[in-house]
């Protein structure tokens, strides 16, 4: 039987400003990266956030970013690799005292914005985020892109890696995104876009950008909750797998 | 035979700027109250300080205070209690991740500035602290002045408590301190200073500024690392303890 | 002939955080009050709301609040004077390179949140503000509640002050708000925030919640743009004013 | 008569948290880069930095930088050319006001660490530092390395450059620095250093790394306040400047 996690950002909103929609996005998806108040949220933010997740059952990621509340975490920033280490260490801690009051584990980590595109590509970034993640729970699951510095780090290092898919974009021969610079980096239709996914998920395949068909291997499939739009479609997506058999369950239960 | 905990401030450098002379004071205490990246300090500074404490064998807590770096913590700040336990929360987890990382447990937490004088006289407040230590750690050791809202609320809450006392302040004869805005409130001779400890340590007793003799629990003596004259003084004080026979044990050892 | 200013707090959303509907109130206004990046905002930001303002002929202050983000500068810091008067003057500079920018000069500053709540009652935070917008510029107006201690030490300094009235809030026979934790403390029905607001304007006074008929002077109508309900009453509320004749004008034209 | 401006990055000083000796090294420069509040400083150290330099009749420039503290605005971040233009405008004016206070005029901005490496080489982030410098005030001089983007970029937009050099770096035969990774790139020496200062001042010429005889022409010479010996270099420069006869003038009197 075919199984997939739908892991969504969220906890992103900032003291008085609202980001997200949260609470209607939660009951379908089956994992969540939880903003560590870095690149956005809060102390009070996270601890809503987590006990959403226990509500809901949904498996609790930390989402660590760039301190970088201004850019929201989506601006390179060249630091240092210990910095990277130690900065995705304190998130993860912020994260983990939320998840303890709330009784439940933290299960992954996925790497935000800037952070998650820049160590897709830096061997030596990834390999300070794996370690960073090792020193302080070797059994969190690194959730990243496929064929990415990341999945190679994680392997290197000993950590459970799982791979997510896009349903709204378009690869390239080698796997990687079609920039989104790019004509036809993103797929608007959304019929295409479940099409896409269920032969993803059920048949371990893709049409890469220029019609040639690509192997894609998916743990995982990133939705988005941030606007009526988005939430729409990870309703359909939703419907969608199900209907076709395909069983959502939390990440621990498809990577490795 | 006597035993006394000697606490002080560590890792309140952050950035480019450097505060304290942290590895200088280090062997001459037993717990370490490390900053949280919230008054003071960053990942990589908590990481360092971290290490520090485990290559010295000295028990480590969080120092949470709030949100305010330019303030250093010391401005008070008119937080809702569920801000105030949040934010607790939020830095008791930030500092555990180091914890781990060096394989040492976090023992206490002991507030900082602003906050710590809030809480001591601010009972919801206290209490809001008490809740966020408790839901996620019980085990954790609450840090601060005898007398003051911060016990009362950590006895209601079946926290452990540990009192510290101050060798260079005078005290009224409620057992508060003699504000520093008020003559008499700094004691300026280190001698005195010394015989004051000595007596609170062996006899539980001090004179408060009044004349009167009063009673004084001790469980740790607070010290300060942020000069050539504040080390000088931890380097005397510790002298002085064992020369009296007095046992320097970390926090764990005296407190409850 | 009657007349009156409209002043509205804009350019408060902060990076990818959106906040207010800044595009849409601005047309009903006459003074915007513009985030300066303590509370809200950010230089982006900044710009864009400076140009908003000169594309609609609304006069520009300074809405200096507490270096509190997280906190939107609604809780209150006990800052010294002087850090009271230099972040002050910060905002104002920093709002003033936008302002050069657009080639419009800046008219106003209205403290924001806790920021204006402490010095309306805090004679010493209230001359510290003062202090500082003179030393920058002794032209610019406050803007403030009448009665206030903001009113005095403006008086004092020799700075022109204009008063703000509230139409959806009750005020006390002294002239002060009904605190929001008082029953009666805000005026949900839209006709009768709208008939106290002309009286205000055209007759110069208003029903205290005792039903004590009070003199109120009023300078400029505080109004909200941060939502479609309040949008719609900033509507209404200048429709009405003007169907009586009453002339919107900004600020400078009727402070003083 | 030779004239040369010496230059310093003053007042970077946040909070509690002190750097650099402004007042000793202050009485020995002609230019002040006074750090915003984006990489360093606040409200109430910029405030006494601009006081500090109307003291020493010290010329005054704007320091800016990007927007990390923690980094002290030494991490290259890739922010939007809107981005660079506008936290250069903020930045700029956030200094205005303190002049504003002291009745001096602003003479200068020097972008400070990453951003002024980054913008020596990136044409369009150099552009749009100028555009935000120009936007504000055109008489406002640009302090940068010769033969940079920013100089290009301040010719195109017709703000008066002023070319500083380096008394402590080698060049390379095409007048950039020697890359600090690589040997050679600091002259330890401080007799060789100022041989090569009076060169460049007096003769327009330098020995580049390599052996060869270059032209660099100086307009000041960037100096440092950041510890006891950088202090001592500045003495020791001034002084074998004067002894040359060279006079020590601010930067308005030497660029363009």
């Amino acid at each position: 039987m075919y199984q997939i996690d739908l892991n969504c950002d969220l906890g992103e909103s900032f003291g008085n400003y609202r980001c997200g929609l949260d609470e209607e996005v939660i009951p379908y998806i089956s994992s969540a990266n939880v903003a560590c108040g870095f690149h956005a949220s809060d102390p009070s933010v996270m601890a809503k956030t987590a006990a959403l997740a226990r509500k809901y059952g949904v498996n609790v990621g930390a989402h660590p970013g760039f301190p970088d509340l201004m850019g929201f975490g989506r601006r390179n920033m060249m630091v240092s690799r210990e910095e990277a280490k130690t900065m995705v260490q304190y998130q993860i801690g912020a994260l983990s005292a939320f998840c303890r009051v709330q009784g439940i584990p933290m299960t992954h980590v996925k790497p935000h914005g800037a952070l998650y595109n820049m160590a897709g590509k830096d061997a030596s970034l990834a390999e300070a985020i794996c370690t960073g993640i090792l020193e302080v729970d070797s059994r969190l699951i690194l959730l990243g892109q496929g064929g990415s510095e990341m999945e190679r780090a994680a392997a290197a290092a000993g950590l459970t890696f799982a791979r997510e898919v896009f349903a709204d974009r378009a690869y390239e021969e080698d796997g990687t995104l079609v920039p989104r610079t790019k004509p036809g980096a993103v797929i608007a239709d959304e019929e295409e876009a479940v099409r896409r996914v269920l032969s993803m998920v059920k048949h371990g395949k893709t049409e890469a950008v220029s019609g040639k068909e690509i192997p894609v291997k998916a743990d995982s499939i990133c939705v988005h909750g941030d606007g009526e739009k988005a939430l729409a479609f990870v309703k359909k997506i939703r419907m969608e797998l199900e209907r076709e058999g395909i069983q959502i369950v939390p990440l621990g239960s498809t990577a490795g």
